[in-house]
């Protein structure tokens, strides 16, 4: 064996080296899997959009067995995964504790899909109505990038609500990768949104938008600067990020800092540094 | 079995609830499949660039073998991608004959290929010539994201120019999650064109880009108002989208929107918003 | 057989249709294979932050067997790759010389790896100090995809130093596919680097970053005109990208180009073009 | 190119070297899938053994949704392979009227489960009460080849008595592959049906088999011999299997050949030969 | 929706349909896993013959790293599988305390590792030496089946003796199919133990097998007849199979039934049936 | 970590421990690869029997196209594992050398297909003839295990005779785990050769078969004693398996040891043992 692996071998293992980049798994407890995950994802899109995802024919009597199951198999899943969740993030100390957290959240969050069905029919409907490209509501659902980065958002953004550790980020993250679009799951989001194209889109963790907005591609609702703790750190969880109110369109790549906000109704055009309030019914163009 | 699961399936299952969200699937028909697709544009690519994309010797003596069999599977494919497409599209009526009308498109895009591989050799010679950092038309063809998602967009076109519904606007979208880049099919895009990074790039539908065109990341084509309907919804096909003339380069994230037209031998900066038409030979750069 | 695809088979396998697209592949020699090369990453991401990326309990006992069992495997397939890149790229001449270079380079490579371990330990401590939705150190080696793409790139930029070819590259674009964050293998980064959402970062190739410097999603550092050779062509590997200096940080969606300087301790706000130097220190702001 | 291998590709390309060897497809029909008909069988045990075969929960207010799910599935995948099945065998001649046949099979297959599982049932009591190292009929459904080769054969038998060709004997070859147990589709067996390690058994297309018979390993119900036709060859479809009746137990090896009967409650000991009727009641055992 | 399907659906619901067929799986607690178990065997293989089933060089000095990464995997595999086939085969009461029972067990089968090497070193050095036709201890080792079946049979046959349920019989039962071997775990092997061919092989759950004992293909080692309980079925767990004591060879096809003793150096011919007490050094062969 | 453990890692990484069941690999030689050997028969297969085994139309003018990818394929693959099998299997010295002439062998192998085919073409005719329950040849070329393990055993036999180790073994051990068919691939057998049923099936080493044989499933062709070396171990490679002259049928589980001759024309009832000579003509059969 050669000396210089070997030695490269000692490095790699000595506890200092590695403390800071470690994690101590628990060999009963297996880590958050992103496969998984997106699994999880795939199974509350059939449930919510039946016919769309899987070939298999669905009529009125037999939607309810489809549903049925796909039911039980998504409170199998996300009961596993939010118990991975809930030990990889905090200090374990108890698992059944925990077990029966992730079952309960399971349910909660099952409880929940009947509004989130409802909410992204008026995402669908938004998307549809405001592209002069889109030939039909069903090439939104199966082809729209815009679509699925909303959806991962709602799903992860209710898991947030019941205090789901790592998971929501995962999902919202996984969007961000096929999609180019970058929700936090913290953001709250009205009814009938809509993004185009959506590439490079960014809504930060503390943002509030209203019903009825439209962002274009490149558009990036962010924190201006972050209030410093003692030791020179951001302080976590401060408000920092914009308030978009009701029916507003930012054009892409503009840029929109700070707990600041845009008034309802306002155009807010492309390529554009905000960060002030702007009042409702403004239309803000890039000077040249 | 808990009621509260019990209640959601009903829900879930009720017609109102989901109607506007279904797909009433045919068994006999499969959804347009994306695993497929992909597997479609890996033949297309596998036949224009041959020995690229499979561990496999191809010499002067052997390719026709090899691209007489690639064909075959594409042609066998693509017929029932087409078949699947129009059936999902369409209001399905006659089976027979959608069978037949997309095993002739296949055709009819086959006899496409040779034309689609001429060009994009012109896209590559583009890509290598404009980059400083690239060292060999290989890597080009290897790595370039541009590469991929100008392929992808010169197969769904031609695709689209064939009346194929909802397949193109697929294949563009997987590009677009591959590389960020979002070229709609129906833009018309002429020879020796390349985009250097890409993230974030837009053309829309109705683009018409000429010869000898670069693009950096981050640039929108895009339409900047829509003429609404009688209901307020914008009108579909109608030409929102910029003319861009031969010989023209966009720096990164600049927005040209609108019908308007950028002559030829114009070179657009960085991070600009234009709505106007530009006349030839202009060289417009952001002010400060 | 339809005479349009005899005829089209024809055209396509003649050779001067086909011979700018064309790769020789000698029989003996695989190509690159993405697929290995996304495993290797996987095995080098697993040695660096051990228990994060796979199931199974490492203590301070056991780590030693798993990095020694990870290394062998790395050196085995980083071999493989090396070679492929080595004959894909050069004029192929003797096999057994490649070999042997392609071991020593993989060699080379691991003992770097306690290297790579303590920059990227940096890199994650400024992600987690630089953003206040991070709940954990945890958090951002797991989900962040600035360490992903960071650590792709400096896995990159270690074999560019090594003079592998073709390789570096695809693994960076890699990570610019997964991340929309593109930084070139050959940019020179330094510690503690953090890029916040990062979709539509481009690094170009001959950049210098300095230490502690921040970048935000869009933000370009890029070339602005490339100096022509007598055909017209670009001179391939001039200096031409900026340098960041240390503690300097960049809001998203600006341009900076050309071989400029940034100042120490500067801060670029959004939006803006700057292909100026910039003293050290400024505060520079999109004016309205 | 290597001459030989060309010569060698000459060769096997003339129609005299491969046409006796050869099938021609038509494009739009697959051929029969290996990989669906394990699905299928799969599947039909899923429907019939709830519970064992899936990690989900059932309960009684859910069985019916999951039966109703796996009967949709089953339906669409059986009627394509019963599709596939005819168009393979028949001459080929009016592709809608095959989907029409395919269709109304698949759906009288359907019909047929209530009375599968029951006969099955029996089958597994049997197992399991006459085998002492059997600990549970969990034991018996989960682990025993002869209940999943009985299974096979049971579904095939089935499929044959709706005149499917072919996939019949691709399904019971599944199970002679897994089990070594070779029951041809056309053979008739009753209830409580078992057999005792398997491997070796075959059972030929026209035998009959009563209530309550047990076979060991090695057993062959076979035929003595041809009669042939004008040309020498044997004539199909004669009966020439044995007709075992009800309680009897042949052990393990023996072989039973002919159109003969082994009369009631008989026990035949192990490694014997029969060709000749056995009165009901006796007892057979080797001579030494 | 088809009448007849929905009737189907409804009759298969039926409790009384499917009682005796259910398995009521507990939501937490997956099923024992067959490819799990598949893969257990293979890590138990890799562990106890370093360097036969892994693209991986091991040396000395790293055969450590190598046997103790997979060593936790195992731990962590067979803990989970043991824990499955407790639950499924026990009355579940203690979720908790089954977890630690699984956990022992598995600890406790390791340690039997180096046993277990040891004595399969036996059995292929007999394998080796009395088959003519081997070439090398590395064909064995990779391409016999006997050493496959007698390597699940030696893991099973300890996991029986750790009251592990169910699990050690699937084991056996992949062998089964796979080679054609039915070897019960509870049988009892002495050492230089060796199968030759092994189709049709039965050795059944009390058999004893002393040292240096050689089977051909189609030996059965079975038990003649049960005494039965009171309600007519056979009494479990009976000693019924038969005493094969050392270095006894049984040729091809010879049945071997009830608790006899085949005393130390006798040799049975082919197709005979045994059902006495055989003296040692005798030489048993089919009368003609 | 605990004790134990450490322990059993500390005796199973010791020298003496392991040797004996040990392979050194050198890390820039992949170990034979059961599935890439899969593969390659599975492309022998396809080329010999065009259309069988893939969803591709061919036709009188791409067969050629077809069997000429497949056979660059087959070269590819079959000389890696040719080189493979040379490493695993010799002292490992030149590794220019065994590449050279593992593509030699693998071009030797290609040459001769045609004849392979025309052999196996008599097979499969002996096949339909033979059997009344067979209904078209199409269906035994699709499911007769007798089919696939000849198919495997005629590959393997030419790569025996072209000197390849180890991997002809692998070759017929496949058929022999999927059909219960055991032939080594050192047997000669002649032409219109055919098995039926075929599990339990054992032809030796040494068996010459002659035209027009017929074998029913069982059947041994086996070795009677072997003499010993002066160290009491079998000497390897004796001529001590049957002759079987044209035109034999042999029953089930009949058992025939020793190099004797059985004269042409011949019948040998099932269950029987045979070690003499059997002149030409006769018939024999069990006495009761």
């Amino acid at each position: 064996m050669d000396n210089k692996i070997k030695n490269t071998i000692d490095i790699l293992s000595q506890l200092d080296s590695y403390e800071a980049l470690f994690y101590h798994q628990n060999t009963e407890i297996a880590l958050p899997s992103i496969d998984e995950l997106r699994e999880i994802v795939a199974l509350t899109r059939k449930i919510l959009f039946p016919g769309y995802f899987e070939n298999l024919t669905i009529h009125s009597e037999s939607v309810r067995y489809y549903i049925g199951v796909q039911i039980e198999k998504l409170k199998s899943s996300l009961t596993k995964q939010i118990y991975a969740g809930l030990c990889f993030s905090e200090n374990y100390d108890d698992k059944l504790k925990y077990q029966d957290l992730a079952k309960q959240i399971a349910l909660q969050f099952i409880e929940k899909l009947p509004t989130l069905r409802e909410v992204l029919s008026t995402d669908i409907e938004a998307a549809y109505n405001g592209d002069p490209a889109a030939n039909s509501k069903s090439e939104v659902i199966l082809c729209y990038p815009a679509i699925r980065a909303i959806s991962n958002y709602r799903i992860a953004h209710e898991l947030l609500l019941l205090n789901v550790p790592i998971i929501p980020r995962i999902i919202t993250e996984m969007a961000h990768s096929e999609t180019g679009i970058d929700i936090h799951p913290g953001a709250k989001i009205g009814r009938y949104f809509t993004i185009d194209h959506g590439t490079g889109v960014v809504i930060g963790e503390t943002s509030i938008i209203g019903d009825n907005v439209k962002l274009y591609q490149g558009v990036t609702l962010g924190a201006k600067s972050f209030p410093l703790d003692a030791e020179g750190n951001p302080i976590k969880g401060i408000l920092r990020h914009p308030i978009i109110e009701d029916n507003v369109i930012v054009y892409s790549n503009s840029t929109i800092l700070g707990r600041i906000t845009i008034g309802k109704n306002s155009i807010i055009g492309g390529n554009i540094w905000v960060d002030k309030d702007i009042p409702a019914g403004t239309k803000l163009i890039q000077k040249k």
